[in-house]
């Protein structure tokens, strides 16, 4: 009989079929847990699938006496309680940079579409007013990437990866993370700093308690007038109320959003911002991302239920 | 007395400040130059300066007999009759490089957004689709940067700035130009060979009588359905009709467009597709760019009253 694995976010059956052939994944499809199983089936759950953004906490891994395992899908597990994980000796997995690439491209993808104003510059042509030569102040020159100061916050492999590219399109780097690297990019010891030297703030942090609300109406009017935030982290980093008054006060230019506070809802006042090039948490959303991460998943599986130490853990902080 | 420099395509007003406080700037403000200038005024003009795309043959050169420089706004000088102002005497410059860090630009945004669905993307999260839950195609996982191939046509300054912002995206550059060149990237010695490998084609040629209509039915159907087309060179170089049969009928997955063939008009079975992200040709349309071409128009228009030759000077073929 196959090994039992509990579905605990909802997750698209597709992205599900490389784990159904090895496993049997049982799904609530959305319902409460206690709804769908009785006791005993509970008990026979060993392991779970779950999204590393979804909350998971002691009482909910309590519902599962023989819980052993957590394997996240994806990078992120900020949702999973680590301390009341390791206090019930459950093992927490994720997929380490399986999506780095795919995620700095879309924080570059929403850099580049926000601060040359894609979104206006293709409506201008759909809608004729090109042809019309009609007027368009949303369409003025901006400054382009030569010599922008692009400011990196945190430096794990998907900050890395946006520093690397950014450093391609002649942009100046320079970045904020609790540790100064052997890197080539300028180290500011704190947020604010680098608040106050860049243009565009990209958040590429671990998002947890300590980076709560971290980039706030203090550090959103460091950036300025001219300056843009972009976010493929966490919507906790920012606080998206502040966020709000920043972008319709023009305290700054535009954002870039690829997460939010309370996904998939995002408040109509956000939404309504024509400054904004919004993507609906969509950072790890490649083929070859998915397949990276998949391969994390079924590692951390199998070697747990052949009863070894998974493969791609989380280093508990 | 100021010399006098004949405006001879449109430009906005804020582009030509910095070129009035050194020279007289005559406007016809787009009427026919006959009906705004005497014949003895057109003989005092023997600069004019001229967006490169704007037709300009020996008729028009005929009707200035002092005419000496024709002076280009930007890197393209493709509607300028080279052979007609060398018969003529008359010297052309242009602003080689000036805006390729701009254009490389747009053609990197053209082509995330367009891969990465950015449009379809914005439009689910601001419909409230995505906090609805509504299933959509168009956001189904697509192939991402790390591998794919990338066919730069045309290794110009662009060619080379796209090709090096690609590589470090982690994709395969490879190229094709008249010429070979001593390159990291693969060179194939015809654009045939270079599109069956591509998935994306980055076309970045100088356009001109030999490149019109060169990306056709044949090499759109050599991309396949999960191919992309973006331009950022001139329009004249796809066949707008067969490029817009070749989105319709999903030959290719999609395409991004700064250009078109006559600008600013723009079919309108192209402009209702989905699949393409389009841009009112804005590519060297940055802050600093414009100052970089202005920067060659002032000294190629100084160094022409002085009786020197333009230093930045289009090369006869």
């Amino acid at each position: 009989m196959a090994d039992k694995v509990l579905i605990y976010s909802r997750f698209p059956k597709t992205m599900m079929a490389r784990f159904a052939e090895r496993f049997e994944m049982l799904d609530t499809g959305g319902k409460p847990v206690r709804e769908v199983f009785s006791a005993d089936e509970l008990g026979g759950i060993r392991a779970m699938l779950t999204g590393g953004g979804t909350p998971l906490g002691a009482e909910a891994m309590d519902l599962f006496p023989n819980l052993g395992a957590i394997v996240c899908y994806g990078t992120g597990y900020d949702g999973v309680d680590l301390k009341a994980a390791a206090a019930r000796d459950i093992a927490v997995g994720h997929s380490p940079g399986a999506n780095a690439a795919s995620v700095a491209d879309i924080a570059m993808t929403l850099m580049l579409a926000t601060t040359r104003r894609i979104l206006v510059a293709d409506q201008y042509v759909r809608s004729g007013d090109w042809a019309a030569s009609k007027p368009s102040p949303m369409m003025r020159p901006q400054a382009g990437m030569p010599g922008r100061r692009i400011g990196v916050y945190g430096m794990g492999e998907i900050g890395r990866k946006i520093a690397a590219r950014c450093a391609a399109f002649e942009s100046e780097v320079g970045y904020f993370s609790r540790s100064k690297y052997d890197l080539a990019y300028q180290y500011f010891p704190t947020l604010e700093a680098l608040a106050d030297w860049c243009s565009v703030l990209m958040i590429a942090v671990r998002a947890g308690t300590e980076t709560q609300h971290v980039v706030n109406a203090d550090i959103l009017g460091r950036l300025g007038a001219d300056g843009y935030v972009v976010n493929i982290s966490r919507g906790s980093v920012i606080d998206e109320k502040a966020l709000v008054a920043a972008l319709t006060d023009k305290t700054i230019a535009g954002a870039g959003l690829d997460v939010f506070e309370q996904e998939p809802h995002t408040p109509d006042a956000l939404t309504a911002l024509p400054n904004v090039v919004f993507a609906p948490h969509i950072g790890g959303h490649t083929l070859d991302s998915h397949v990276a991460m998949q391969n994390c998943v079924l590692a951390n599986l199998t070697a747990f239920f052949a009863g070894k130490p998974l493969p791609y853990a989380v280093k508990s902080a």
